[in-house]
């Protein structure tokens, strides 16, 4: 690390170069981790393969984060079928450890035919200095009548079929999608929604490009290089543009907090069910004597394994 | 790592055989991350020594499960005089990275003397197979009339003191701070009841103990062997008792989302606070411009930097 010239007040520029090298490490990091328990998810897997309801009763016990998206629709789909999940850093070893792809799989149930839904998320830069995970939609071969999005998703896809072959900013999937989420808003949208996420608009090219020129960047900041100024002006109007047909605008989040915490805490997520389910036994059993202490009946927090 | 007899059920021991290889996993990611960060938070701490409020701006914008607990009047203390934050994994490199201190600096102020005000938590485990942190009360010397506790901080080290000369369950300082609990209760109470945290009591004797008895159990249990099912009566009774008269019950928690969310991303909370500002002139300066469009003038969720 070069000497710097600290100029009071301090230049934006070596606060950003630190972060940069903090982002680094925590990259190194995430490089480690996956190889360090890439054996022990394998053994879990096995593992839990053989314990009925192991994923479902993990997602009855998720953090607030994740809950608060699940509908209680959604949550009868997971206990009656949901059979397995994994997560994994598919760029790895090469590629970005912050892209994640989440795969749920399923069997036989009322509402959809897919066993396996799989949902990838790219982190991507662009052009303009942003980064972050995009993705693509996911159609749901709905079973009739079963659509748990009321249509939204099938247009979401059909919106990205369109874009795809250029067919412009009038088609009538994007009309009918636009119409449908003014009329009824995404309060208590389906959890399945989540798989209809694309989040920017960023080819591999347009990735690449801005890869090169933040490396650039860096590099040139590292050895003390005036750097342009890049203009700051953020254009808040493009961006609301590629969001404005998010049926599910907050997936990314969403997608981390699987990956980053429901993820490598399900055994104890699936341990807290048991408990729970043996607690509320107990309060079955002695709801009188429980009457004075009913806080007692809840895990406590203050414990740990 | 043994072939196991997968038996159904499957054994809770099988899970938590998993749970404690995850659990070295991440101590060995906590002592690399600490190795790998050292020299960046050195130069961290220079660069933004420089810069006015850096530390009182970090809090300002401080995560829900941080800010909840900084009151108005803390907050004025805070900006007023706290000119600077550490983090320290304490008891690395041979001992447990999970230990932290958290030490706070201030300048001049009304309300204490104290210009270091350092809090440390340790790792320890009980002999009933607890594991989680433990910590010592800090006295605050509070100027007259100043102290935002109430009494009650050092109503908590004297009970401390009393506890470790002996003297039982009867002290004046006992009864006084739990009357002034039930009588005030907890709600809104100050951050800096935060120095109080003690916790569970755990001799050093009990800790060493309960590691190796720990260690032996694991070893049993990857070799194979039956190892004797633990009474798994929680007796929470003795907890209750322990955290009884806990000013701050949760400051385990609060000082794990200081060391890793605030201290961690320390450049990305005061940026936000330069950001916030920015916007308010803005908003100042074009009330009317703004009136149709104003949540743009938030920063924007989606954007990364």
């Amino acid at each position: 690390m070069s000497a710097e010239n600290i100029d009071n007040p301090i230049s934006y520029e070596i606060l950003e170069d630190l972060e940069d090298d903090f982002e680094e490490v925590e990259l190194e990091l995430l490089r480690q981790q996956a190889k360090l328990t890439k054996d022990l998810y394998a053994k879990r897997a096995k593992v839990v393969s053989e314990i009925p309801n192991f994923w479902p009763l993990v997602f009855e016990q998720a953090p607030p984060d994740i809950d608060e998206y699940v509908q209680p629709t959604d949550s009868a789909v997971l206990l009656s079928s949901l059979v397995n999940l994994s997560v994994e850093r598919f760029e790895l070893p090469n590629g970005d450890p912050r892209s994640i792809s989440i795969k749920f799989e399923f069997s036989e149930n009322e509402y959809f035919e897919n066993k396996v839904l799989e949902k990838k998320f790219w982190w991507r830069r662009n052009k303009d200095g942003w980064a972050g995970l995009v993705s693509e939609p996911v159609k749901i071969n709905w079973k009739a009548d079963k659509d748990l999005t009321s249509g939204m998703l099938d247009l979401v896809y059909q919106v990205w079929e369109d874009d795809k072959a250029g067919k412009g900013d009038d088609t009538e999937a994007k009309k009918k999608l636009k119409s449908q989420m003014e009329s009824t808003g995404l309060d208590g949208v389906s959890f399945f929604a989540w798989f209809g996420f694309r989040g920017l608009s960023i080819s591999e090219e347009e990735n690449q490009a801005a890869l090169k020129e933040e490396q650039e960047k860096r590099k040139a900041r590292k050895e003390g290089k005036e750097t342009e100024e890049e203009p700051e002006e953020e254009d808040e109007d493009d961006d609301d543009d590629e969001y404005e047909m998010e049926i599910f605008p907050t997936a990314d989040d969403l997608a981390v907090c699987i990956a980053e915490d429901l993820w490598p805490g399900a055994i104890k997520y699936f341990l807290a069910a048991q408990e729970q389910d043996a607690l509320s036994d107990i309060n079955f059993e002695s709801d009188e004597e429980m009457d004075d202490d009913e806080e007692d009946a809840q895990p406590s927090k203050k414990r740990k394994a």
